[in-house]
């Protein structure tokens, strides 16, 4: 089990003075519950019953979320001159059929055939064969395995539970299951299928058969316009909103590559089983940047900015041998060892450590986990996936993979528009090139529609390759293997290959896309894990450490009394405060100061203003830092303007206390 | 027709300094070009043949459109402390079948039998019958009436095009057709059939009879979830999201009205035939803003502040008797003299005036149109449209709808939870009520399944209407009007209303509710269109004056050579300014600088910086204004500062003239 009294020790970054959290176990229910009564987030139509997987943001979860976006557009959009772009949601079917969504971007499903309760099918088949394993090895008295991998544990979590039975096992059947479980990833709709009849699996709690797997597309489908002959999907990504605006991304950049496209919105996956909260849900915000960059020149401009930020990282070969111990390494180590890719990779690598720990992420719970070869896309190149620690385990929150030339290739051959970039070249230069030569109508004879895809790929390879090909040609035969996943074989009578000598001006060639992409919800999820720590004195009241910038309130208003002076006095402040855009909230119920701190600290309000009698005589307040309750005092103007640059971030705790006096005369904890 | 002249004289708040513009006829197609060409938008999935009522917004429209939802954040959302939403837009169906939009939210629709086309019932009807009049005309040798009527001229855009074809028409016919256009908005869909069928009205293209109308309705449906069996809707509106919140809102607000909620995000309307652009898309971003208030008290504690803010009205009874004059006043007069219901909607119209200003809006192409009695929503108390006029005509761009209790009530009754205010009252009341008493079987047996919505609305129902009712009952009968619009007939035998005296320590009410409502599309469009036009000396490229504020750049950077010395200083500055967060570009293309500023102008870009010889020497850059096209030079590190100022609206041209020293060196039209 992952530890997770790491919560308690994340220290502000923007705080100097030392802060006063205890170590404590960290507690879900009291966390869960704090998120509810102070209306972060609540399942949507809840007076109506709700559905799994869709959540409404309320008043502190939606300005927490509107603060994480607004560092999210400065720190990539506004700092790196990104393209931003706005597309649609609803996506035209021909579309998603092009980038593989329609035909891949699905889930096999088994129902109980008198229920009809349904289940995912690989789920559910490891759940049961599991069970059975667990079962024997009681049946046999042997005590299982401690600890269980962690990777495991995040498996489970994923499945349904199923209830193990002490019966023994055949040790034939102990082998078939085990080497089943090993590669329970790799199968098949129709050979999940097979395992279910083969070895009797059924609904685990009714004991009813289950039907034939059927194929479970995650998009929500719907029709556009009045005939229901549009088909229509809402985006599963916003990814494919910036291909197919390519062309126009590249005219706006003078026709230049490098350069990147950025969008912040809403995606959805019409999940089969939604569980883990925020974690998978059915629809969500991302914020996606897609970077498009030269293949033969993935070098950064910016690099040496971020060579020494440091990571965390999990590459893939140490995963490939069963281990999962971090190494610390800096950008500018990682590119130069080839453990991540390139530069470009690099530096979006370290621009999202920088942003998370900056928005408050604990760099301790943080890790750079590489994907291994079966897991990436068949035509990713590398892919990196940041996973921040929570008590669900780790769990990816930004993913930042090499797509290739993958999707504009796609919707390029599809549209038959030049989704390239054409470069003029310094001088013109004499190339020694593999020419390419077809059979045209014996080529189209033999590959039909694939044809265009086949000949495209061909002309786009690098003279490397194309050499392979040229060689194994003479050989008789070679393959080509294209966007769509697939090998074509070739033969000598189809394609030929020479070598030329020609004078270039111009190179032309399908950018590279470096894609970092990032789920929101989780991120912001996973942040409040992190800031949630209880102190000493109050246990059953949290506190949310979170940076000032992100936090959904800045600063907390409250008078000693009920005195109508003093009520209309805190009113004005907040309303003078609000008019430069720090976002105050007055508490001017009855209850005790020490009650109003309590419920500020778990809003997250890093500041509050306490004004009392002696504020309307000397014209001051106090101010109070909430992770070290920490007080200070000064005019009422001057607390105002400290409290902006606090927020803004112009100086710190300590740089507040330059200019104002301490202070200690107000209890802050409820006796 | 429209004048339009008027764009070329609005000022940009921020500027002190005269601008040279001149005015100039309004060249629509030049402007289109100009908003594809810097990709402001475009049709989504442009390079598939895209998909009416669809389009995506490029990097220039995206930023535009995120400066103008930071503003409305910050002049809504911070600024008077509102709680932010962020909700699901897939909504369980039985949430719009509550409010009425599974049944409602329709348009009556024909078919041609033979090819399939559709058109909108009312639409085709009313387009055919006037080309018939028209023809009659044309045939009597009737010149047909100068100038047509600015709304009429509105609805014909909505409309398909048909030929008139002169034939004339018996006397009666044409009363008959003319009576009929002028309560066209009044037909059902079966009437629609039997004008279709009586006036043996066609297809205008193929000659085909049409289908008895269908209704369709505009949401877009999808399915929930794996089974199928829970539909879903996307949502038309955001407001539903906030209502079935409003009990966790409430109590965020210590139970304590009024208050607000806002939210900012996607809708959908699957409108049968979306034409005129982003005025009527199927996709579209919305904020909106749902005001809950004391239906006995609607007074607005900031309404001093607003009281003397301007506003050009058109008031019902000016409409219904068939005159379009505006008259100019006060938000404090205009609810004074009760031409406004009510201080909170008067406050909000003031509030929605200033905003609308502040981010460009041409004060003299903007109306507040009140609603005729049926134009509203049974339910609708009273209701305000900001009309913003451009090219299209006067365009709804934000409606103001005093929404009554009619929401909160019909999601209260639906789901039995109290969306209810408890109010303590300061000392017990002895009060003089009317009590309602119901024989609870005959009265169930009766109205069966409305029985508690018809209970529910007598119980909420204010003294006086009770006392109406009463006074009716002991005639032998009465009616209720409930928020489903419908009206049911009560007896004596069901209903008894008699006088007790009660003593009162609490007070329960459902809030009324003021919604302002804002179409984020239609305002960035009519901005657009506001701030567009075109110097003497370069008529065919034109200027955008956006205000800094919403600008999409806020400055752009140049040298006058290629030198890579003053390429890397530009990158340098560009790099400076973008880290304190002004959104600057380079253009270090080999265009000249009349080129680069030309493009400039066409973006919005407030500012340009340039960079030459001299900068390297002296450290120095100039600064240029984009309307006036003043200049200034002073130390980079100076300019730059001044730029943030501007930019942060803390200084104008006329302070930054103060801060640098004027400049008159750079040619800036290119000869």
């Amino acid at each position: 089990m992952v530890s997770q009294s790491a919560a308690s020790t994340s220290t502000p970054s923007e705080l100097s003075t030392p802060i006063n959290k205890t170590a404590h176990e960290f507690d879900k229910p009291t966390l869960d519950a704090l998120l509810a009564r102070r209306f972060f987030f609540a399942p949507a139509f809840e007076i109506y019953g709700g559905v799994a997987g869709l959540y409404d943001y309320g008043p502190t979860g939606s300005a927490l979320q509107a603060n994480i976006l607004d560092q999210w557009r400065k720190h990539y959009i506004i700092e790196e001159d990104m393209l931003e772009l706005d597309t649609t949601i609803m996506t035209l079917s021909e579309v998603l059929k092009t980038s593989g969504h329609v035909d891949k971007f699905a889930d096999w499903m088994v129902k109980d055939v008198q229920t009809g309760e349904i289940f995912r099918a690989d789920h559910l088949v490891e759940a049961v064969i599991e069970a059975r394993l667990k079962g024997d090895k009681e049946a046999r008295g042997v005590k299982h395995e401690e600890p269980e991998k962690e990777e495991d544990e995040k498996k489970k979590k994923k499945k349904k539970n199923v209830k193990s039975v002490a019966i023994k096992l055949e040790d034939s059947v102990v082998e078939e299951y085990e080497s089943l479980l090993a590669q329970i990833d790799n199968y098949t709709g129709p050979q999940l299928g097979e395992l279910v009849r083969k070895h009797n699996i059924r609904n685990p709690t009714t004991g009813n058969e289950l039907s034939e797997p059927v194929e479970f597309n995650l998009m929500f489908e719907s029709n556009i316009g009045p005939t229901g002959q549009i088909k229509g999907y809402l985006r599963p990504e916003t990814a494919q909103g910036h291909f197919v605006n390519f062309a126009r991304l590249l005219e706006f950049n003078n026709g230049k590559v490098p350069f990147a496209s950025a969008q912040i919105g809403r995606s959805f996956r019409n999940e089969i089983a939604p569980r883990q909260g925020l974690l998978r849900v059915r629809e969500f915000t991302m914020a996606e940047i897609e970077h498009y960059v030269d293949p033969l020149d993935k070098r950064h401009a910016r690099f040496n900015e971020v060579k020494d930020v440091q990571l965390t990282l999990l590459p893939k070969d140490v995963q490939t041998e069963g281990r999962t111990e971090l190494t610390q390494m800096t950008v500018g180590d990682a590119v130069a060892k080839k453990i991540v890719d390139n530069e470009t990779l690099g530096y979006f690598l370290g621009r999202t450590q920088l942003f998370l720990e900056k928005i408050g992420i604990d760099p301790k719970r943080l890790r750079c986990r590489q994907h291994m070869a079966n897991e990436m896309a068949h035509y990713a190149a590398d892919c990196w996936d940041f996973e921040i620690q929570s008590s669900y385990g780790w769990i990816e929150c930004v993913g930042c993979a090499d797509r290739s030339a993958y999707d504009l290739t796609v919707h390029s051959v599809r549209t038959k528009q030049p989704l390239r970039v054409q470069q003029k070249l310094d001088e013109p230069k004499k190339v020694e090139k593999l020419d390419v030569q077809f059979d045209a109508k014996k080529f189209g004879m033999t590959f039909k529609k694939d044809a265009t895809l086949i000949k495209e790929t061909l002309l786009g390879l690098e003279k490397d390759k194309l050499q392979c090909i040229k060689d194994e040609l003479a050989n008789g035969k070679s393959s080509v293997k294209c966007a769509d996943g697939k090998s074509y074989e070739i033969t000598p009578d189809l394609v030929k290959i020479d070598p030329i000598t020609v004078t270039e001006h111009m190179r032309e060639f399908t950018p590279n896309v470096i894609e970092p992409s990032f789920g929101i919800g989780r991120i912001l999820y996973s942040l409040l894990e992190h800031s949630y720590w209880a102190r000493e004195q109050d246990k059953a009241r949290g506190v949310l450490s979170l940076p000032s910038i992100v936090a959904p309130m800045k600063c907390l208003i409250v008078t000693i009394s009920q005195d109508p002076e003093l009520r209309a006095k805190i009113h004005e402040i907040s309303r003078k405060m609000r008019r430069i855009g720090i976002a105050s909230r007055v508490d001017d119920s009855s209850a005790s100061i020490g009650k109003k701190y309590a419920r500020n600290d778990e809003l997250g309000t890093p500041f509050g203003c306490t004004v009392d009698f002696a504020s309307i005589k000397n014209d001051t307040m106090t101010l109070r830092e909430r992770d070290s309750t920490n007080q200070l005092i000064g005019k009422i103007d001057d607390v105002i303007e400290v409290v902006d640059q606090l927020v803004k971030g112009t100086i710190d705790w300590s740089g507040a206390s330059q200019r104002l006096e301490p202070y200690s005369g107000v209890q802050d904890v409820e006796e």
